[in-house]
């Protein structure tokens, strides 16, 4: 099965240019073929197509589906940027498959890369929706201060861990850390790693410091073992 | 911390051309220099540079240490190669930093990729091992016939599960069956899945067909999720 992508599918009832170019040039749909169309907020519409017009090509909705998430619990990344932006590009790929709700770009004291273009970045996120069949299209956010990001999530009601390296405050292990169920935010610095003062802001802030094993892990890959984790560990019966 | 790697190191007492290329022409490190060097099979030498060669770099070796594995249950991968071998790379790059003990190249049926040149991936499991401060290199079995390693695991008396996506067997979550603390073997399918005949073959050697959740996940996606949830069951206290 093939989803395409269309976030006012509903109001607009064409497919945007590069999935109407996707459906027209390169699979060669034509009129009357039938289509899925997901809007990134948890419908698919199956829809026929009435006009294969390579840019805009119009669709009739068929029929309508709300698509289950597939985990209960929120989990929000938020990651400084790796100064390699292929680095970001497979992450933000693997977590959409694997499921994730919000990233966050942080800005570190020890940030090799302070700037992002998001754009390319949700193109990555918008194909991964497509290709793994999910209805959601995670929350991307552009690049913040990491004391601007912790600030907004003092007081919020979930589980907030740090994700570091070097041991100047003693580290829990996220997977006996982390409780099942509930929403968890995973905060994981950058190359440098987070500075003392960002961690003892976050650990005021009450973030908990964790670590993800005994083994040295890239940003990138910290990044996915920490929402690869969660899932594992609400998959558990 | 930056370590070389020099399999015969204890014998040899230099480094392999590529280190020494990067020891004394990029690092520009001089005799009497202190490095690191790991031999790929758990043991890491302290050693002072004797002659700063840039195609064979002689060392002395003053200390030598037995690097303890991060973890004492085995992980076999056994994975069908991508099309994409851009992949398969960042696949054994990640696996390598986050900790796999064998991979297995399968042909599948419905492979797309039946010949994989093993010495680029080797390469990039070395350095992933040096970049993670390990001391042991995965073993990396050529291509090989589903078939036969279906046949070679038989009996063996680890766990064996097969990660695939259609249902013609019940599946089982993955971390609900795996027990902790056992060596396990994880066969993960090409682009197109196992053949049924395929299935049918390992489920009568004895390999659990499992999923790893509700999300539909690439070939190495599922690989490299079925690698980190053997550790995250095993951090849980």
């Amino acid at each position: 099965m093939i989803q395409f992508y269309a976030p006012d599918i509903k109001e607009t009832l064409q497919l945007p240019e590069s999935d109407s170019a996707h459906c027209c040039r390169v699979l060669r749909m034509k009129e009357g073929d039938e289509i899925f169309v997901v809007d990134g907020k948890g419908k698919r519409y199956r829809c026929v197509i009435v006009e294969a017009h390579p840019r805009h090509t119009a669709i009739e909705i068929v029929a309508e589906e709300e698509l289950p998430s597939h985990w209960d619990y929120k989990i929000t990344l938020a990651v400084a940027p790796t100064k390699n932006l292929d680095r970001m590009e497979w992450l933000l790929e693997k977590i959409v498959e694997i499921g994730v709700d919000r990233v966050v770009l942080l800005k570190c004291e020890h940030s090799e890369r302070k700037v992002v273009k998001t754009e390319r970045l949700e193109k990555i996120m918008v194909s991964a929706m497509k290709q793994s069949l999910k209805g959601f299209l995670p929350v991307l956010s552009e690049v913040i201060p990491f004391k601007d990001f912790v600030k907004s999530e003092e007081g919020a009601g979930c589980q907030r861990v740090l994700g570091y390296c070097s041991d100047t405050y003693p580290r829990r292990e996220f997977a006996s850390t982390y409780v099942r169920g509930e929403d968890v935010v995973i905060m994981i610095g950058p190359e440098g790693d987070f500075s003392p003062e960002e961690v003892e802001m976050a650990v005021e802030a009450g973030f908990i410091p964790v670590t993800f094993g005994e083994s040295r892990l890239r940003t990138e890959t910290a990044a996915l073992f920490g929402v690869t984790a969660t899932h594992v560990l609400n998959q558990l019966k």
